[in-house]
């Protein structure tokens, strides 16, 4: 199967099982949960979803078991963009190219999607069996939270909020990234390979530089993409760092050096990948994809 | 130990493990740390950490993991508060006799202050070891979540959300508070009990029965006393309800009957507790002491 082929398939399996694990529409409270799968359904790149599948099969990981950890990671990530887009945050009306969610609903609606997709992402880690042994899935709800939290995702955003209009230095700005998008696909990342076999400590540690190597790399991207697009493209508010006065790689380097800069990290998450071998063509594959927006 | 010490003792003790567990307001980022800490310390009269240990006590269940569950379950519930608060929810100022956090800080920051307590109580849930066996701990992650989720709590809230200003029956009210603040205090009574023994199944059914019980009687406790306190002796803001037009157990049955069916509650409740005999003897004492407040 080609990349492209695999990909595509990936993608409609994670809005299937997403379709499947998120309360049904009619359920009470009907509104909340037709909103939840509002955010939730229907678009999306799905990157951290087929990191997660991509890792997994450095471990041989089961599909089904997959689907569930990716699923967790997806929700916490249409969390995050939930939350991001209230009007007391970065208030943007678009998102994959629809009404953002409190524009569709209303802005107490969206914070409670917001809340309740957390919820679920870690109700699924717990209540599917997702490890051979209960301890080390504990482990991977650990990592998860871990990711999601202060010390994370949320904790990334917080420092974006204080880094409006302020000048950042390279290394602040990295800083930033590791938290607010690198956390959680660092995450994707080793959440698909702990549901397979357990890996070598040296897989192991090579698998975790690939996923912070990852996570700065995709943003790096995302700061180019955001750069050179229009709004119809990206199907969300494109040039809005800008706008905001927010640092981005491009912004503090300039367009040919955040270019160099991505060919640079590319070049290093392959070599983190080495010793898998062919195990990690996926992972490689999709890396290079993710990349390849960007040129 | 009489009542009064114990309860002391088990507020103060909430108090300090909430603090060892909270990140240090030090850490980067160091105003989202000190806005959680704002928020989750120096307060409150800790309902649940209360009722997580005195069901602790039914299995014999050690109080170091006790903490760290009761931990959880207030992380949640503060989380719950800081989000109710905001503007596009409740637009209150006034929360255990403070500013509420956006007030203090800033609708951002308050936002992500939930996000990332609600994060906290999992990860606590999952690093910290609170039963024999992992698979019962990943059992009662499954319950945190779904207690927090949307057929939980945030789902409580978007059914209040939607009751603003409508004719609600007694039997939709009690349908929200099952919700609203039912499951959480459910959680808290059974993941008390889960942090011991394993307890036989009939004397988990009265468990349960009682943690339904005890979650309406605490809510129609609350009704009574807005309805009859003012702002500066509940330490927030009171008659809110009736402001905004919000069905209550006292706007729909009148104050005497509210306290005929909280008397009734009470004695189902303590039914609920009879086989465990005296190890139930806080659970006992709390509930009615929780009660007496409205009378």
């Amino acid at each position: 199967m080609d990349f492209s082929a695999w990909m595509d398939g990936l993608q409609k399996r994670t809005e299937n099982s997403l379709d499947r694990l998120l309360p049904p529409a009619g359920v009470a409270p009907q509104r909340l949960h037709q909103a939840m799968r509002y955010a939730a359904l229907g678009g999306g790149k799905r990157v951290r979803p087929l990191l997660c599948h991509a890792a997994g099969e450095l471990s041989g990981a089961d599909p089904d078991r997959l689907d569930i950890a990716a699923a967790a990671v997806e929700l916490i990530h249409v969390y995050s963009l939930v939350h991001d887009d209230l009007p007391c945050m970065d208030d943007d009306v678009l998102r994959r190219g629809k009404p953002t969610c409190h524009v569709e609903f209303d802005e107490a609606t969206a914070m409670l999607v917001g809340d309740a997709l957390q919820a679920l992402a870690f109700q699924l880690l717990a209540e599917h069996p997702l490890a051979g042994d209960a301890k080390r899935q504990l482990d991977m709800l650990r990592l998860l939270a871990q990711a999601a939290g202060s010390r994370g995702m949320a904790g990334g955003q917080a420092i974006d909020l204080a880094a409006v209009g302020q000048p950042l230095s390279l290394a602040e700005l990295e800083f930033m990234h590791i938290h607010k998008t690198g956390a959680l696909i660092r995450a994707a990342v080793l959440l698909g390979a702990a549901c397979g076999e357990s890996l070598p400590e040296a897989h192991l540690a090579g698998l975790d530089r690939y996923a912070k190597i990852a996570g700065l790399l995709f943003q790096v991207v995302d700061d180019i993409l955001d750069s050179e697009s229009d709004t119809a493209t990206l199907g969300k508010t494109a040039g809005k760092d800008a706008a905001q006065n927010k640092p981005t790689y491009v912004s503090l380097l300039g367009l040919a050096q955040a270019k160099d800069k991505a060919a640079e990290l590319r070049g290093a998450a392959h070599e983190a990948l080495a010793s898998f071998g062919d195990k990690s063509r996926r992972l490689g594959e999709l890396t290079d994809f993710i990349v390849s927006r960007s040129f």
